[in-house]
């Protein structure tokens, strides 16, 4: 099989899986696509890159890669506020294996299509495995959530539960007996598209959690010059964690530092609370309150017995991480 | 130097070195750039991956990987007939080389102010060396120039000349004294952007001759659904390429199958070529006809005396590619 066999192949499954978006007026097959963006609309883009070894276990299946490598580009669709439209493919790969790209190409297009997005073109090339994809989306004009607007006496809100990820990274990393549901959670991250557009009016910052609670967090501190008091007490847990990390301070550092939940944080005003409560429920998303933000800077993370915890690293950095994965 | 202080200099260097677009809203630092598209506009979206050893000998310098990442990019832009206006890079080096980094932006903030581009994003990830930028380009509606509308009398038109990419290559990997000249159109090709807008309204069908000029116009044929006649005489060959390849038929096939040019490559009626002439000149672009559309299907190529080229192999393709390099 040649690369244009691949793409040939792959253009044709992307037809057949996806919609065909009336603002793409011309797809894969020339020199670029050609979009339109609605009136009153802007345009919200991402880039990022997976790397066998770095962003994922070296057993992860080829279908879960082509998962993970669209779910962490729509998680930043998600943090913006953005509504997932476009998106290109460059995929460098060390051979064309016909059997790895087509279960790559499934994973990847089951969720593109469970948000409706077209893939526009992109770029497939030898070399070693690595994914970088980039995502387009739309807004709303000036609707935008950045993470500069939070305020003090804002709470703190976290969509799903962390932690799942690293405990996930952390059991493969230790060769220990594997959870599957936590390691489904390392493979396959939900990006919180929906609970992103319903915060749209109610959230004043917001990013996703992609390389641990407290550096991601500390981003919107950092650009709304304000500081924050988490309760670790409140920090959404899930059963298998909780089951596989019983010990509170352990757990709490894990869910603090480990990356790749891609669940959203965000701040708003206490008022909204009811409201938000009511849009997370109506797409279905569970979503709390963890925290809330202060005009004295820096973060503080308090145990129920109202202790700090001491976090010997603020979080996850690709290139201080671990060597096998990050 | 950590990756976030590579961010941080990099944002720097781009906002010293490129303009502020007023159609960049948000640049680098969130999850997500947010740019709008003026009224009466369309958006052109391209992606292009360089992989070490593989788009650039291993001896390339960093400027000039910057330089061409960008610059293959740029080309398609041009090839649509659009104006390039951002763009997010990512980047995955082995290590965080503070030299080799700052001159590899270098290199590519060198072209993208040229062009006035904004960067507007990207991700930075450790692994073997690859760059994959995305660029984004302005057509008035309905003006990208497709590959899919040549007509059979036609003239085929091309820029500048060919061959000088493929010529360095040959004698880099035949280990031969190296012209500097033909060199540096491996290493910094010329996107042809203002040529590329300056046809629009004229030419028929376009794209930038990447993978040989055989196998580029190829996609033009197939996807017009029309054959053509080139005229190995007329194709414009630079003084170094002579020099250095002066048997005829040798340097037409590395003319008519090297790849690396990106130039561009359009057709168009003949009443338009004096409209045309006088469009390349105001942009200082050289422009020949190097033979016509034919309404009979496949490419011949004809020699001076009216002979039929062969070419053994079509073209250029990354996986059929010779072993180092392409």
């Amino acid at each position: 099989m040649s690369e244009f066999d691949w793409i040939a192949w792959l253009k044709n499954a992307a037809r057949q899986k996806l919609p065909a978006r009336p603002d793409v007026l011309l797809g894969i097959g020339d020199d670029a696509a050609v979009c339109e963006v609605p009136d009153g609309m802007q345009l919200a883009i991402s880039t990022d890159t997976l790397v066998a070894g770095m962003h994922f276990p070296a057993d992860t299946s080829p279908a879960d890669i082509g998962y993970k490598a669209l779910a962490v580009n729509l998680s930043d669709m998600a943090a913006m506020g953005a509504a997932p439209c476009w998106f290109n493919l460059a995929l460098t790969v060390p051979d064309m294996d016909w059997d790895w790209l087509k279960a790559f190409a499934d994973g990847l297009l089951e969720l593109a299509a469970e948000h409706g997005l077209q893939l526009i073109g992109g770029d497939t090339t030898r070399g070693p495995l690595a994914i970088t994809i980039t995502v387009h989306g739309l807004l709303p004009k000036g609707q935008a959530l950045l993470r500069s607007g939070a305020k003090a006496g804002d709470d703190i809100w976290l969509t799903g539960s962390i932690g799942d990820a690293a405990g996930a990274l952390r059991q493969w990393q230790g060769k220990q007996m594997q959870s599957m549901k936590l390691r489904h959670r390392l493979d396959r991250p939900t990006p919180r598209v929906s609970a992103g557009i319903a915060v749209r009016g109610f959230a004043s910052a917001m990013l996703d959690v992609s390389d641990g609670l407290a550096q991601d967090l500390g981003h919107i501190l950092t650009a709304s010059g304000v500081g924050a008091e988490l309760e670790l007490g409140r920090l959404p847990v899930s059963h298998s964690l909780h089951e596989f990390f019983p010990d509170d301070p352990a757990r709490w550092r894990l869910q603090l530092t480990g990356g790749d939940d891609y669940e959203l944080c965000f701040s708003a005003p206490p008022y909204h609370a009811f409201a938000i409560e009511q849009a997370m429920a109506a797409c279905g998303v569970s979503a709390s309150v963890i925290g809330h933000i202060t005009a004295e800077p820096g973060l503080r993370c308090l145990t129920p017995e109202g202790e700090t915890l001491a976090l010997a690293n603020g979080g996850f950095q690709h290139f201080d991480g671990p060597p096998n994965v990050h």
